[in-house]
Order: structure tokens, then C-alpha cells, then sequence
């Protein structure tokens, strides 16, 4: 993996050669990175992205290539370009695990070392998080949509080419079965799946032709694309062909609800049963969920999932929250925070629970600072340790991610299922310090 | 650069495995990337990704990581296995260079040679194109909106960290002046800007001591970010440490225009005459049009611009347009086109013109297919050669494509410089083939 710590924002040098000069470089500190609110009229998130950030982390250094471009334009100098020279990562790092879900105020990383060695990881924390969470909160929508139908990722072409990566690992962590997108598979292990365009019908002298040799390619469990000229002949084309046996075919334009219900009954008529349709066209959750009554068998998703269905950002800060009190080595840590009107911030390290009622239903997002409560409650701890003392201890197979998620969302009031706009499924309780 | 090839959807690989198999993989075809309308109530786009796609070009090769991912997962067969191994695209490409305008049609590329080298280049193309377009085309518009005034695109933090170089690229491209990205910096000579965040204030024992710490290192030019506590204090600090020979101040709260207004005379106040204003929060196109009246000196614009101002993509397709007639090496080449109602195509190879009046302000966007118009008018051709047998012709320094999104822009109508939302500034017209 090439090095990741150009992925970042110039000012986080400056300040480090700052503070390098004022002395106050190696300050132990505390950063939280944590969503203020959720998008307008979402319920809930789903954290996504902490394998990648944890391979960022590992692959944070900077080489000759790097330092060179940095001392050419006088953005670091002599003792800043050493110090980088020989950075990485020694502090500590505790998260929400992926696939878990969060709410406002969540704190999804609370990282800890010297204020230098934390806030250069800023910039490229925060792209990951937030857009492979946006991702993740945007599939986990359609996945509920979706009520048990395979969902297939196929938004690569929709967005940047690395996001197009990201974004089919974000989707198969929040439940999707499968992604077209060749390099997710290859890197993350996400199955792939794919059979064919337009143009490869348009390609043939005629529909019969191109049906023909995508079925001795691929076999008769393969999805026919039955949209090109007339979907009445194409499928009786694509039934004829396999006498009956074909896997399925996908609608990709049209007015689905209706098409899928004409086309069911085409397909049994002619003996086709067990042939699955897959509708593909500019799907959202909204379109999921008015799908939910027609006889669709698998849903295939580009555009707005990609996008994150209208919210492409999750709005992610990444803040100091805490600091040693003086340059000593015994320094104290003391909360800080900047006194703007709209944009508090609580300072402190953190604690973050799942308060959930009797029926395991969570009821609350607990946060506080100090030790966790101890009680009655029916608390569950969201934080994990990624880093310790440098050494990445967080990582895991995509599988669990996906079944915290499942686990995670299965914990939700009721209301997660519904596509209503409204505040955060649970309100989020901050303890103050002598709970 | 690695290599793309993976970049790629599962399909685009298993259509010309049967492809292959059923003769017609080398069917001559020209693919046509282009976009079916522009966003809801935007009245241009903007080009941007050409060098970017380039590159992908030259590096979409399939060496041993990826055939070996690609076979063990019988994604390939031997046959297509042993084709992808020597693939490099032989064909011709034309396109709009880097940082033209277009509307709904323009063929932003046509890419011509066998179906199957140019239809593995369909994902990568699109994703570059989707993207890195939609940054440019909301980037323009803030830069109209600016007046002059220059703009930093800050975004990196709140989209994925490969979309974030390109968007850095992409804003330079329709006239951002800097980026806070140092890969963009790096890789694509984008100058790079930034000075310290709210953390470094906060690091500090007190805000002078942040401010004297920034001053000594990077010289009073620097902007000094004067919202942690309290804005006045922090301004007169400013002022004071650099005897009024502060370069700029930075707001990134609260409500801009009345607060600009009153550091302006505060500072002016204070004898800081040429000291600077530069506002960072959360700004929009629409927040820079608000602001023109604001004695503001400068903007970071970060959010809106990575995510492409509602809309972070631009829906490009790329679709097969025309292909040979048989297998034959004389065969000859026809328009072909996909039947269904809402997704018509226009068949063949296409030449594009923009019009212009004769005051050299454009009046229509001209497409056809065949030999481009001879007569009277002012027409001026859009495409021109990006690879020609194969070979990349159409690279060209960052700077050019800013000159030409300058003069492209000057062309468009007086509308272009507001924000009220409509149709197309100027219509498509599609010349038949006997124009």
C-alpha cells in the first residue's frame, strides 16, 4: 500500500512546526472524532471505515518522495521533516467497531498520544470515515428496504474511482450481498458479481445471437438483460433458449412495479418459475421500499448509494478534546474546548454506551467522561481498542463487521424499518462527570 | 501509478469473455461518454478528469496480481485471461480537452476500436469523468460567485481520500487558486495553502501564546484564526504582535457577513489596513453570492465543492453508438442504439461545435454525426484527439486547461454569472446527416 500521509491537510504540518517551535509539539492529547448531528431527517448511522483507516494509520509515513516535495516548498523545515522523517503512530486508539451503529455526539475514534503525532492523522481519518459511513448509512437504509432480497453494489462508475473501492466495501459491511466492482474484490475479498450491457447485445447482429453467447459463457443460471429492443421477445427469447432453466433476467428501465408484476406472470406462463427477476434502474431506498410488494427477487444499486442517497458526507469533526496542562512529564490532562456559539464541544475522554431496555431494544446513547456508570443498567460498551501503543490491535474479517451490523440495527426501535424522516431513533445522554 | 485495471465492473470483463466466444470481440464500435441532461436546474457543466483519465489509460494493465485474482475466481478464462494480459488500448480518442463547458449531449469523449478494448475502459472513465466533473462544474460556479475574489478548496476531510486529490485537481482546473491537499500539491502541482486549526490555539496555554507561536514560524503574512474564544480579543492580539502588519485573519463561525463587516472597521480601527479577511464556514455558491457585498478578502470552500453542491455526480454514460457491420475486415460501420423509451442514444460518430453569436458568445451547442457543418457560422470544434492509435496525445500542463475554462466561460451567456436556477444556457441542436 503506497504511503497515505500526503492525504492531508497542509495547515496540520504548520501547526506541528509550530508547535515544534513553541514547544508544545509532544503535549499528550486527546482528539475525538464524532458526528455533531446526523444528516437532516436521518435516524441513525453506520459506522464504516475503520479497517481502511487502520491500514491508513499503518501506511502513514513519509519517504523521501514525500519529504522532498515538503522541504521544496518550504512546508516543513529542517526539524519538522526529521521528526517526520521518523513518524508513526505510538499512542492509542479506541473506536466504535465497524458496522456499529452511532448517533449524534457518538464517539466513533478517541485517539491519544502527543498532540503532533495525533493531529496530522486528521485529515485522512476523517475522508474515510466520513464517506465510507455515508456509504454505510445509505446501504443500510436499502438493506431494510430490501426485506431479505439480495442487494447488489454497482455504483463504481457514479463516483471517484478509489471511492468506487471504498464504497462496495461500505455497502458490504452494511449488508449488501455483492459488488460489480472488480478491485473490492480483490483487496477486501467482497464477492462480485456481473453478466452484461446493453452494448453487449447491441454489439450482436441481433438479441438472439448476443443471448446465445452469453449463455455458453456463462452458463444458464445467468441473468439476461431483456431491455435493449422488446422485453416481451427477449424474454420469451432468453426462456426458449434455456428451455425453461434460465436464472434470471434484469429490467433496467421502465416502470418496474408494473414491469416486474408483467413479466412475472410472462415468465410463468412460459414455464419459468424458478427464473429470478433483478431490477437495476436508479434504484434508492425510497424505490426499495415501493418495491417491496412486486415479484422482484434482487435488487441492483449504482447512483445513489454512492452518493450516499442525498447525504454524501457525513459531517465527521475531528476535535481536541483534552490535553497535558503543561510541558512537564507529570502534567495533568485538563479539558479543553472552543468556546464558539454553535459549535460546542464536550471536553475530555470519553465513554459510550448502548443503554438498552429489558427487551434488548436500545433506549439510549450514553456518553460521558471519566469511568463508565455502574448499575442497573443494561449498558453495552461501544468502544474497542484499534490502537494500543502504537500496534493496530482492531483489525478484523469483514464477516464480523457484517455481523455487528445485522446484530446492531437488530437492536433498533421499530422505527429504524420505516423510511420516515425524523430525529435520531434514541436520544444521546452526556453524563457529566460524577454520575 | 498502479495499475487501474481493476477499476473495472465484473461485467465489463465477462461481456467480452463471450464476446470471445461468439466472434465478435473485435467488432470495430465507438463508445460515446457523455451526459443525458445536466443536474436538476443547472445551466452548464464543466469538463474536468482528462489528464486524470489519461493516465488510467496508460496504466490499465493486467499483470500477474490481477489475472491471478481474476482466474481464481473464474471471472476469466483462459482465453480472455491470456487477451487481458497483453491488453493495451490501440484505438483513437477524442474528446473535450480539460476545463470546457458542456451541455446535455456534448460528446465528452468518443472512443473508437474493438469492442473489446474500449468497453473494459467503460467504469474507470465513467468514474473519473463523474466525479472530477461534478467538482468543476460547482467549483465554477463559486468562482463566478467569488468575483475575483480567491477561493481555497478545503474539502478533503469530508469525502474519500482519493476523491479528495481529485477534487483539489479538479476545482484548479475552473479556477480555485489553492488547495489544502498536499497530495494534489505533489502530484499534479496544485499549490497547496494552510495555516493552523482551532486544536492549535487550544494546544496552547492561551491564545497569545498559539498566536506568537504561528507568527514566529510562519511569518506575519500568516492567517491567525481569531474564532476560538473571543473574536476581538484574538483580533487585537493579532494586531498587536505584528505591530498591524498581520497578513490575514480567518473566521470559520457565526453569522459572515455582519461579522466580516465588524472586524473590517475593527481592524481598520486598529491601523491593520491591509490586513486581510478570509471566511471558512461551510460556504456555498450560494453563501459566496450573499457575501459579495462583504468586505472579504478571500474564501476556503470545503463541503459543498467535494460533494459537487447537491449534486456529487454528474450521471455521464458511456454507451456503444456504432460498430462494424459483421466480422468482416470490410465491413462497414453502423449507428446502433438501445430501444427502450426513456434512454434513446443518437447512433455513430459524432462531431461537436459550439456556436457562437457574432459577438463571440455562445448560442448553441451543435452535435452530428459525419463531416461537421461548412458555412457561415461561427462554429468552433470541441474535440480534439486525446489518443490516436493508441498512443496519448492530449495531455497538457493544469494551466492550459484553467486558461481555456477561462475563455470557455467568458463565451457563455450573462445568465451564467447568476444562481437562479433553469434550463440550459444554451440549447443542443442535433444536425441530421444531411445537414
Amino acid at each position: 500500500m503506497p504511503s497515505t500521509a500526503l492525504l492531508t491537510d497542509h495547515y496540520e504540518l504548520t501547526m506541528v512546526r509550530a508547535a515544534l517551535r513553541s514547544g508544545t509539539a509532544f503535549r499528550r492529547s486527546v482528539f475525538d472524532l464524532f458526528p455533531r448531528r446526523l444528516p437532516a431527517g436521518r435516524r441513525y448511522g453506520v459506522v464504516a471505515g475503520v479497517g481502511r483507516a487502520l491500514d491508513a494509520i499503518e501506511n502513514f509515513r513519509f519517504g523521501a518522495e514525500e519529504l522532498d516535495f515538503l522541504r521544496a516548498h518550504d512546508i516543513v523545515d529542517d526539524e519538522l521533516g526529521e521528526w517526520l522523517a521518523n513518524y508513526r503512530f505510538t499512542g492509542d486508539i479506541w473506536g466504535y467497531p465497524e458496522g456499529e451503529i452511532y448517533f449524534p455526539g457518538s464517539p466513533l475514534m478517541v485517539v491519544e498520544g502527543s498532540f503532533a503525532e495525533c493531529v496530522v492523522l486528521e485529515t485522512v481519518l476523517l475522508s474515510i470515515y466520513n464517506y465510507d459511513s455515508a456509504v454505510a448509512s445509505a446501504a443500510s437504509r436499502m438493506v431494510a428496504m430490501a426485506q431479505g432480497r439480495p442487494c447488489i453494489e454497482m455504483g463504481s462508475r457514479r463516483t471517484n474511482e478509489g471511492s468506487a473501492v471504498a464504497a462496495a466495501r461500505a455497502a458490504y459491511v452494511a449488508g449488501f450481498g455483492s459488488t460489480s466492482n472488480l478491485e473490492a474484490g480483490r483487496r477486501y475479498g467482497v464477492p462480485t458479481a456481473g453478466t452484461a450491457a446493453h452494448s453487449f447485445t447491441l454489439l450482436h447482429d441481433n438479441e438472439e445471437e448476443a443471448f446465445k453467447a452469453q449463455l455458453a459463457t456463462l452458463g444458464e443460471n445467468t441473468t439476461l438483460l431483456v431491455d435493449t429492443y422488446d422485453v416481451e421477445e427477449a424474454v420469451r427469447t432468453g426462456v426458449r433458449l434455456t428451455e425453461r432453466r434460465l436464472g434470471a433476467i434484469r429490467l433496467d428501465s421502465g416502470d418496474l412495479p408494473e414491469m416486474s408484476k408483467w413479466v412475472r406472470q410472462l415468465l410463468d406462463s412460459l414455464g419459468a418459475t424458478e427464473t429470478r427477476i433483478i431490477v437495476t434502474s436508479d434504484l434508492d431506498e425510497w424505490q426499495l421500499a415501493a418495491l417491496a410488494g412486486a415479484p422482484v427477487d434482487g435488487y441492483g444499486v449504482g447512483t445513489s448509494l454512492v452518493t450516499g442517497s442525498g447525504h454524501p458526507t457525513c459531517g465527521f469533526v475531528y476535535k481536541l478534546v483534552s490535553r497535558a496542562d503543561s510541558d512537564a512529564d507529570d502534567a495533568t490532562m485538563v479539558p479543553v474546548a472552543k468556546k464558539s456559539k454553535n459549535k460546542a464541544t464536550v471536553g475530555g475522554r470519553k465513554f459510550a454506551l448502548r443503554r438498552l431496555d429489558e427487551k434488548g431494544k436500545a433506549e439510549a446513547e450514553v456518553i460521558g467522561v471519566g469511568t463508565p456508570p455502574v448499575g442497573d443498567h443494561n449498558d453495552r460498551p461501544l468502544l474497542v481498542p484499534l490502537v494500543t501503543a502504537g500496534e493496530i490491535v482492531g483489525r478484523e474479517p469483514l464477516a464480523e463487521s457484517r455481523e455487528r451490523h445485522l446484530s446492531s440495527f437488530a437492536e433498533l426501535p421499530l422505527a429504524a424499518r420505516k423510511m420516515s424522516r425524523g430525529e435520531a431513533l434514541v436520544p444521546t445522554l452526556y453524563l457529566d462527570e460524577d454520575h
